[in-house]
């Protein structure tokens, strides 16, 4: 391992401590490098600002740094168990190539604050992008809601045939939760959308650093003013938005459900595309549905990284080293459930309904609660109408597109709104 | 128990199934009693604006709901396992009352967005007054920090002793973070803020419901458009609501960790009131801070109603009987997460700190970051003045307030910016 | 509310914060009252035997403490918010009804090693009826697969239709994983059997206390040896209780998500009693089958109880009084998990297939596994088989019975051996 | 990759869908690599038993396997995404090498029972581990806790100095803590150690699979009976191992707690050997117990792996893909936990105390509770006595080692009985 930066002459180092200290830290670094040299770069105009850095120094600073970029991007720098950090590699490149400018960059700042600005640039990315897929999902719910809105499928309660439904109302619901979930996205993207680099260790430094000046050019919207308060949100920041995350994922994992359900020889009322299906290696006749089964899944990795993160989190206030198992977390979750999202617009765009099923799966029971409604129009109290109709004897086969379009409560088969739904969708702020 | 509203004749029911099935839902209905009643008064008045109703049943219903609300809030009316639900006892209420009227009241709404919108109105105030008092936190954080800004205290990372702090540092800490709180508590509130009455079963009615009109008269912003998404919404939004008030919680439990901390012996930094303190059934000498770890602990319980309503969640679309188990989840998350966020701001006023003892954990040690810097300052590279300042021969006592006075980096000791971070409370919506 | 045990002259109490302090504490101890007089009565005993009673004094102390419980159990003692928690009240009862023998009762311990030994009585109590009711859920299986071995029900994996199975192969399955839990129960029943009265508040006490005595007379299995290994297992064994409890609801959901799905019209394979189902408010046509969806969804609250206790267990060593929340997690995941498992038995014993159905989910495809193997059997290289058994030209309708006679592999349906698990059930540990 | 198990002519694959179906499963495989070349090779080895495989090449399937083993180990075989799962890779390398009759070897299972068998038989091993470690730790207490037995310290409740108490009382207290935690993993080994090999799908297969056999060549204990139940048991056993890890790793937390504020300045009870801190890159004075903390923090790692496997766990009977999410958080869960656990022997024979510190925080009010014993001694009632030790009047300096001599119930300083710890100890089974 190169040289620890904190590192102390006749101080002895232990290779398996030194080791489970490292775990895979270094190799965890890699995910957000890129953000982590970005911020540095930005570290040193701001220090160039107050005098700490020359002209000269700062433009080989950034020389170097975007040739770490560079070569971090074409696999020509690998970031390994060399290092300590991906932290202790950005200085120890510098350092070689630079000698004493490279010495010069961490004036100003910690660890704490790097590993900080680094987590929230890179997460500002993905939870945008998290937004970006929901939008793309409602945009899909939304269009098929439109192609689909009278054709008839059962709608259940309890998983038991309740009132005849419609693919519009279908699509229409996911359309809704996932239009909730990108601006939940973009809710807790604008929360952490603040400025931590500065703060240093918790504490700040002796130096009239320009943090307003490293704010707007890193693209934050806010400085996060205490430095106190900087350290107190770790792991906080990082849970919020996996609980934005996991938002979605509720949204897909009974979406799944649905899918998987749907896709049962019971239920028949879609086919998957085969690309979309395995085989077995026993059974020779299986297509299964393992794409929409570990998309069910993904719920349970945002969840994991939801506990890890949690858990973590009883302390004083300060840094504490717990803290840094809240960044595999992090990237275990962002990581599964990007994954699973991204696939979802397409499979979606892909479903293929077999209208048949759906139409035999209506039976004469499910126009009983229209039944009751239509008498109480005509003036029975709903409840003794409601028992009326509670009768087998007055059910009898329906047309299911009448019943639909009568559905007229606002949001209903024979109202859908979906232009309301189009409204929010394009209100969400980017 | 009254009639079960759904009962069909001939069919028996079994008292240790009905016992099973009720568990203590009846009992938990009482939380959002007046919710739901309020919430049927505004049904009834859409019921009149389509022909549902007679102008004199409305009023009769309007009266009778009055009269409940008011008989449930003297304790004249007591909803217990004589009913199947709060729900159910409305209707039953009615009825015994008005008779048809009574009957009528059902027609258009099911149970489910009768849930849906008692849940959420109840949710709202509740999500405010954590927002609230999140804010009455930031400002007792931030009036002491002023008052406090240049008091010293040892500044720690791992629990061991770093750089010279301020009583001000650790109080700006605490604002910043509780108005991220009441920020969050906010935005989840908005995203919570709309109307699922009208969608009955979550496939809407034959009747031409104003939405509309209920979404405004509730006071809502918006009306959740989709009956297949206010299904959906279903211990998502709870779980949203849960998320945030565990934002503030998990706040709350490193405060109380600090001031646990703080009130041993061994720191011995503050003194708690006596009040906030009980004493031990065996051990005559003890004064032990209850309150304090009945704070730290709450996280715990707002952490079970998460995990209650997470591992719900996993279901198809459409409501299924599971669902209901997040209701008590949600009462037990907020009430115990309410109970202790309303002690805090009080806490807060009263703490005394023991400065002589603060000052007295100061060490020479604790001003050789300043001294790297300075070095930094005076043009040694920040990498070698490190190594110049670890030489313990190079540390000795310093001036504690003029290390303050130094930190000029924004947001340290020698520039707080509390005015920004008043600002920023100030801009919280309320 | 009664004199606190360690008031303390001229400190006032506030009732604001007290109430925090109590929450619901009092009423929670309802649960363990009677463990907590019975330990008392044993503790009374223990003190005789060390002189620090005398016995006119013990066997006044045991005529109170009978008294108390019979007028507990009577209705003619209420214990509530009059007392600061169960352990105050029975002191305050005796001193109140004795005098001086009251207050020597508490001598040799503390409310500490109270609550443990009441929470472990209690606990052992509830650990074994988890045990029973899954060996009675195990017992009703295996005499259903033993009566139900040859009838034919499709056998799916990722929900679709993979082979030919038989109820007596489902059945099996859910004995042997309820075997596996009643065992799991015991063995956790077996930890926690061990004696803490005596560890006082974690440090002993100067009393030669004879703790042989009460461990025999409480029926624990061991003594609780160091007084701070007693504090160190609170939560930790509620936790190790609540899992072993989880381990058997987690069979309970996937079993209930079987029963949901074949109570659906669409695989129709069972017939519900109408007593363990409900209507709708709205939907006259709907019977809901509420119990398996609350059965399926108790896992939820026994999760919620976990989480309520590892959150609490970030601690350093001894008591603090975060750890009392733990007392409402437990109750909470054993009150609903032993009441699901409680009605499941009879609902197992009541199930009524429907063959009909079953048989025609049963298609040719089915059989292709067989045919693979048929021809491994006859020398084709199984992978070879298997593609060419892969072709649909191939599949034709089979003799289900057939099929599961010459399933042979030990534990298939050819082979059942339902003596082996009978046997097993047996040599689990009461 | 190389070709599917069950790809099928005519049927395009999509590398986007497969990568995210593949994920980093095949690399997780290489953790349980060996194991499932071993259940492979006791496979074949049974297939010979019934006839389906000549001698021959049961010979010719050993020598491969043996080799693939040694290559694996070597790494001149490289398990990587050239393979859609390890389970693919041995088949696809014995056929390469060996052509049919590495075709043959999957007659009578299928990749379900196959990643079962290898995740049982690397769990046993893995648990053991736990054992055999929290053996170790114990065995380190009792014997520190022998050598300090009467060595004073402060004993705590509420973070609040209480009692005198010692080392050999604390150390007394993680022995018998993690005997507890040795106990259940060698309980937990026992309920997971049986055998599924020839379960197949869960509906086991049309040949006489001699499952005595591989049960036993395996050094199972018992065989999984039915197929169904193997299927149910997914998931479930590998949370139960991982609750037992949780166990030791609650213990381990608490134990990390009090190092961590024994190494604070503010205690100052300990000196931690400089192998186990590492240093700041801003701050030069310090040494942090990042090892420590990095042991507290661990808990949270297998938290996360249990939530993981829970949250997957909502499902019907029968194999779903969902399950595979079980393997990396199974893998996470035992990695990040006996790693931590390893270092723990050797952290605790290093540790030494700063006996001055701990003295000087003994202080008058520590006798107060001796006191009040004494005084119930003396024949004044106990809650009497409490009253009057209360009184500060009456506390003077004692003699530490005095009152740990007197403190003689079973389990205190006066009485440790650390012979009956070590007899428990050794009657754990291994």
């Amino acid at each position: 391992m190169s040289d620890l930066l904190w590192q102390k002459p006749g101080v002895a180092v232990d290779a398996r401590i030194q080791s489970f200290l490292a775990g895979d830290d270094v190799l965890l670094d890699r995910e957000f490098f890129a953000c982590d040299i970005a911020a540095s770069r930005v570290h040193a105009q701001g220090l160039r600002r107050i005098g700490m850095l020359s002209g000269d120094e700062l433009s080989a600073l950034e020389r170097e740094l975007d040739a770490l970029a560079e070569d971090f991007r074409s696999g020509a720098f690998v970031l390994d168990e060399r290092y300590e950090d991906g932290h202790s590699a950005i200085e120890a490149r510098l350092v070689e190539r630079l000698g004493e400018a490279g010495k010069k960059l961490h004036a100003g700042r910690s660890r704490n604050d790097q590993v900080l600005v680094a987590t929230r640039l890179w997460l500002k990315e993905k939870i945008q992008r998290v937004a970006m897929l929901a939008r793309e999902v409602a945009t899909v719910a939304l269009d098929r809601a439109e192609a689909e809105a009278t054709l008839p499928m059962p709608g259940y309660t309890h998983l038991q045939r309740a009132v005849v439904s419609s693919a519009g109302m279908w699509w229409a619901g996911w359309a809704e939760a996932f239009i909730d979930d990108a601006r939940r996205a973009i809710d807790t993207r604008n929360l952490i959308d603040a400025n931590p680099l500065g703060t240093a260790a918790g504490y700040g430094v002796n130096l009239p650093l320009d943090r307003e000046f490293t704010t707007e050019a890193l693209g934050f919207a806010r400085m996060q003013v205490s430095p106190a308060c900087a350290q107190l949100s770790r792991g906080k920041f990082e849970l919020a938005a996996l609980e934005a995350l996991g938002s979605a994922m509720l949204d897909l994992r009974r979406l799944a459900w649905d899918l998987s359900l749907f896709a049962s020889a019971e239920f028949g009322f879609i086919a998957l595309p085969a690309k979309y299906t395995t085989g077995s290696s026993i059974m020779p006749n299986k297509r299964n549905p393992d794409v929409i089964e570990l998309m069910r899944a993904t719920y349970a990795s945002v969840a994991a990284a939801k506990a890890e993160i949690e858990q973590l989190l009883s302390l004083p206030s300060g840094y504490h080293r717990d803290l840094q198992v809240s960044k595999g977390a992090l990237f275990h979750g962002f990581g599964k459930g990007l994954a699973a999202l991204a696939l979802l617009p397409d499979l979606l765009r892909k479903l293929d309904w077999k209208p048949e099923a759906m139409r035999n799966a209506l039976e004469p029971s499910m126009y009983a609660a229209d039944l009751a409604v239509d008498l109480a129009k005509q003036g029975v109290p709903f409840r003794d109408a409601y028992k009326q109709a509670a009768d087998p004897a007055r059910w009898s086969e329906g047309d299911p597109r009448a019943s639909l379009a009568a559905r007229v409560s606002p949001g209903a088969a024979g109202d859908l709104r979906l232009g309301e739904l189009r409204r929010r969708l394009e209100a969400i702020a980017r």
